[in-house]
């Protein structure tokens, strides 16, 4: 188990130790203080093979357990989470000019979504504290992997989501006996009265960006990718990109795996958001090395799981992308629904709006002849079966008809 | 890869070559004339290892090759499938008076079901068979694995359902690219059509039963659980039961491991089936031991994967079940529906209906004192969110509030 040596401040470096602070920096507070989790790399250098991951015999997230914040293994839940499969497709990357695609599937993660990878710890993290209710505000994915990985633990799940979300996603919440309240407002006021639900009554809080240890989760996306394709990774990795935990996780999970020496080179991270809800893109862009500057707006998108107007860890990611070397691109909600439909009928994987947006920015960049030449993946964030509506936007109809060869032959070629 | 040495008729025992018939017995027709694949047990038994999956290095079900029937191993598509967790519940177990309670989730296969196994296999033969069209009929499950592992080959699917199937199955079909047909009649309605324009059209057919490959994919449940409980199967496994295919499967799958000497005991494979959907239950009960006798119902139960009234693999599910020394359950439309929550509430995990009807089945017997001291598995054969709709009758609503502490609290106890 990682040994936490500090919890560091994003904006004033400050460092807490991790029983001194629960959520963020108390000085910067919530916003511009989330707080970034370190162990003591000089020690794991000298003791942390890469062979250790494989020796575990973990076919889990689990398998990184020297990277993680967990102190006490007895509350891991047994739900296989992580260890997604990463898909090759060689003809589709020959079609797209580039010299190999990768598709990392994460919509088999037992919730059907990558948000099971932070839930699991934080499932972890709250019986280590000796809470009994653990809370969020989701647009749907982080909810329900918080109510499935609760599920069986002693702890009550209490769930704020936007009134607009996926009905699929709330059912899960429910099926899984969450306390759901629908909040009359949008994500991010949905986000603040669990904030302040948690704080009035001692539960745990697992929104996005104010609990650290959620990074330590989705970064084993990255620490996945590059030990699957044997420590090799590609040049550049795609992410869509919402609150900006996601893409935060995954560029400490490359940087934590250069400095231990276990990858050489760190992938290009390319954070995608959808053109209406780009306010972390637009920070990144006006960012001047020092300060992150950023404009909460009226986020809308059809990819509700990236549908982020104030985005609560703008400050991580904008740093996290800028040191990696990465960038951000914007993509339409046009494109984002034509990739889901690209992606499942080129490879068989079915991915949710936000999971489909990661594919449309690697096509927008296809297209604009930037990665001529490149090896490249693609995170699938989400199942495509939790959000069925948006995909039936652009699909066709099916057609009716009656039982007989002869009615039938009128719809054949 | 598996040698065929024959395909035996269910019914006369007749033995064609691989190559002499592509669906059922000629002499038999397509309900009883059913095929079997067999293999050279004697040439396995020498030759093949249980150390031979692990060594394959491949984390699904493609690790049991040698027992598939696989001639060209370029067909097989990336898609992870199989290999899915099995998780063990040790609490649940103590409270149900178990001595042990496994659940092995195939709603983590590529498109969420149990049905990516046989799919899998049929895209493969289909191409080894020179086949440009692939169909199948479908009450969901089946169709939509086989467009999702048709989607990245040059293979066309064309799909035929019942006008009632979930939406969500039928958005994941077009989602894939399949073209699809909503059939005005049942089931079984869409299956004599699928049948016919195949035989019409020259199409392969991948509708349960006819096509003796499914059974091979669908036996790789049993070959894994076995694997992943280090040899020792636990006393009883639970399946759900529609035309009969998977549950033949399982048995084949125990009964190759024991007739390979790789399980001491084959564990008794319990079937269940929804109450208003259980013609293979009856045909079990009047079975002599000789001949099958069955009789066509009008079905309808909530669990739509194993809505069927009249089961195309009646005949080989009654004798493979007889021979394993099996049996029959029944359970109540409301019984499956509350065990879809009792099942996510309890371990985490989310089953369609059909997949928590097996575990409905255990409930029935738990509660009936039939199963004290024993140690089962469960089966859960799709994944919840296939069918929303249908979990949406059993959970409460969520509560819907105005963004502030006051109008929460109103809500808390």
């Amino acid at each position: 188990m990682g040994k936490i040596t500090g919890l560091h401040c994003v904006t004033c470096g400050s460092v807490y130790g991790s029983n001194q602070v629960d959520y963020t920096c108390p000085s910067c507070g919530p916003r511009l203080g989330t707080l970034e989790v370190r162990y003591d790399y000089d020690h794991l250098r000298k003791t942390l093979t890469r062979e250790a991951f494989q020796d575990s015999g973990q076919l889990s997230m689990w398998r990184y357990l020297p990277l993680l914040p967990i102190e006490s293994e007895e509350f891991i839940q047994p739900l296989r989470v992580g260890w997604t499969p990463l898909y090759s497709f060689p003809k589709l990357a020959r079609e797209l000019k580039l010299s190999a695609l990768f598709v990392k599937d994460d919509g088999q993660n037992p919730t059907a979504s990558y948000k099971d990878r932070a839930s699991s710890i934080v499932v972890i993290k709250a019986q280590e504290k000796g809470k009994a209710v653990v809370t969020c505000a989701s647009t749907g994915n982080a909810a329900s992997s918080l109510a499935g990985f609760a599920a069986a633990t002693p702890l009550k799940t209490i769930i704020f989501v936007p009134k607009t979300a996926p009905e699929a996603k709330v059912a899960q919440l429910l099926v899984y006996g969450a306390r759901v309240f629908l909040v009359n407002g949008s994500y991010d006021v949905a986000y603040d009265l669990a904030a302040e639900a948690a704080e009035a009554y001692g539960w745990y809080n697992r929104s996005a960006a104010v609990n650290p240890y959620l990074v330590e989760g989705k970064k084993t996306g990255a620490l996945e990718l590059a030990e699957q394709m044997k420590w090799q990774p590609p040049d550049v990795v795609f992410v869509g990109v919402g609150d900006g935990s996601v893409i935060s996780g995954v560029c400490k999970g490359f940087a934590e795996l250069q400095t231990l020496g276990f990858i050489d080179k760190v992938p290009q991270v390319i954070g995608v958001q959808a053109e209406t809800s780009a306010p972390i893109a637009a920070a990144f862009d006006a960012f001047d090395g020092q300060d992150v500057w950023f404009e909460d707006i009226e986020a809308h998108t059809v990819a509700d799981s990236i549908c982020v107007g104030k985005p609560r860890d703008v400050v991580k990611a904008v740093k996290s992308v800028s040191a990696n070397g990465g960038r951000f691109v914007t993509v339409s909600d046009k494109a984002i629904l034509s990739a889901i439909i690209d992606l499942a009928r080129s490879t068989g994987v079915f991915g949710e709006p936000a999971g489909a947006a990661a594919y449309a920015g690697l096509l927008k960049l296809v297209n604009a002849g930037e990665l001529a030449g490149k090896s490249a993946a693609v995170l699938i964030t989400g199942n495509g079966l939790k959000d069925v509506a948006s995909a039936r936007k652009v699909i066709g109809k099916p057609i009716t008809v009656e039982p007989s060869l002869r009615a039938l032959e009128a719809h054949l070629p």
